[in-house]
């Protein structure tokens, strides 16, 4: 039986703002600092070891994993920071608050966007800041494979192969894994691991901050799945994240 | 022509106590702390942009590197951290304060054994908690090659080949690299680099949290050699790392 740990970053900047972030590079907020704090004390506490950590390399992911790992005193674990774990990419959306957005074009499209499996947002501009080809962290990747905007489902292509190719290898080979990654690249890997349906996925909201502990089978099939701490507190902050991108009344 | 930058961690706790640090796992003072800033800010406003990062499976060249990324906006680097660039291993040394040992033993003993080339100090014993074996992270590296005292001239030995089968190469396919470590594990390589004799090599004192850039030519053998920062400060800065171990008076 394995174990594989997954956590969403604290909360951003950008998330306190409200605003569509996707792959643009914004830090946690205090906020969020502590939630990845009280994530590694968790962890801690709950005794975990792990051979090998992953993240996106999006700050506020690495940060999340940096502090994660300080708290546990477990600095030294290899790391690998991959693109294909960054967050979904919101295309020509990206810097707009939620809560205008929706004002402009209405709750139902930018829930459309936000929330449809597989209706992508409007791509964004190459020659916008947020075309991903303007990063030198992506360079050396072929400009055609970068997104200029993804539905879940996009996402889920895209991270996937990560999964197989990386991930799911070192799992089998006896790591204990621990992802710092978003809440769209993590709704990804959750979908394939839980083999739920578009729908369901879709109504899923991971908490930012709290380690998803799932028990895996040599198959890699699910045994069990929960999050840890206080369940109460959880379920507030999941139904916070799903209430995100409505307009403000 | 290629760059490369080596850093040695900022000041830590054991630093500042006298002590034997080794491979003991001690985290950076809040001076290491700001070293570690200084060096982030002044390869940042030298321009420099790095593909690949190395450091020790140690705190303080971990936290080093993680502070100096952080301050260039780097933090997405790709790092590997390895044993092969801690620090050297001090043996019964290990937590032993300085100056005591120095008192106790002499100076010249000390000296003999902090900066001789090829004499080790007293080996630690299998039991005592300083014998690398127990520690998780070494976990899976054959016992017989983990140092339990280490002379410069083994600490290079160990080094080598991780500059050889790893550095080396990622430089060669164009890779811009920084490596966080430690005063004798950088060392080796500086031996390596500048084909410096056992003599030369004792008297180089590299100061702690100063970005030094080499350029090296297509064999990687160098044509110049650097700290960035002003010199007077760095001076003073190797000056007193060359009187640590003296007893004090």
């Amino acid at each position: 039986m394995y174990k594989l740990v997954l956590v969403r970053h604290g909360e951003s900047q950008w998330n306190l703002e409200n605003r569509f972030t996707g792959w643009h590079d914004v830090d946690l907020t205090e906020s969020g600092v502590a939630q990845a704090k009280n994530a590694g004390r968790l962890l801690k506490e709950a005794g975990f070891e792990f051979d090998q950590a992953y993240s996106s390399v999006l700050v506020r992911a690495i940060r999340t994993l940096n502090i994660i790992t300080e708290e546990m005193g477990q600095m030294w674990l290899p790391v690998e920071r991959h693109w294909r774990l960054n967050e979904r990419h919101y295309g020509a959306l990206t810097g707009l608050d939620k809560a205008e957005t929706a004002a402009k074009h209405g709750d139902e499209q930018v829930k459309v966007w936000r929330r449809s499996f597989d209706i992508p947002p409007p791509a964004v501009d190459e020659s916008s800041e947020h075309f991903p080809g303007h990063d030198r962290r992506y360079k050396g990747i072929d400009p055609r494979a970068l997104p200029k905007a993804e539905s879940l489902a996009l996402t889920i292509d895209r991270v996937l192969p990560y999964w197989h190719d990386v991930i799911s290898p070192a799992i089998q080979a006896n790591k204990r894994v621990i992802i710092a990654a978003h809440g769209n690249s993590l709704r990804a890997l959750v979908k394939y691991l839980d083999n739920m349906s578009n729908e369901e996925i879709l109504e899923l909201n991971i908490p930012t901050g709290v380690p998803l502990v799932y028990e895996l089978d040599k198959d890699l099939k699910p045994i069990s799945k929960e999050y840890l701490g206080d369940a109460a507190q959880i379920k507030a902050m999941m139904d916070a994240v799903a209430k995100q991108g409505q307009a403000k009344k």
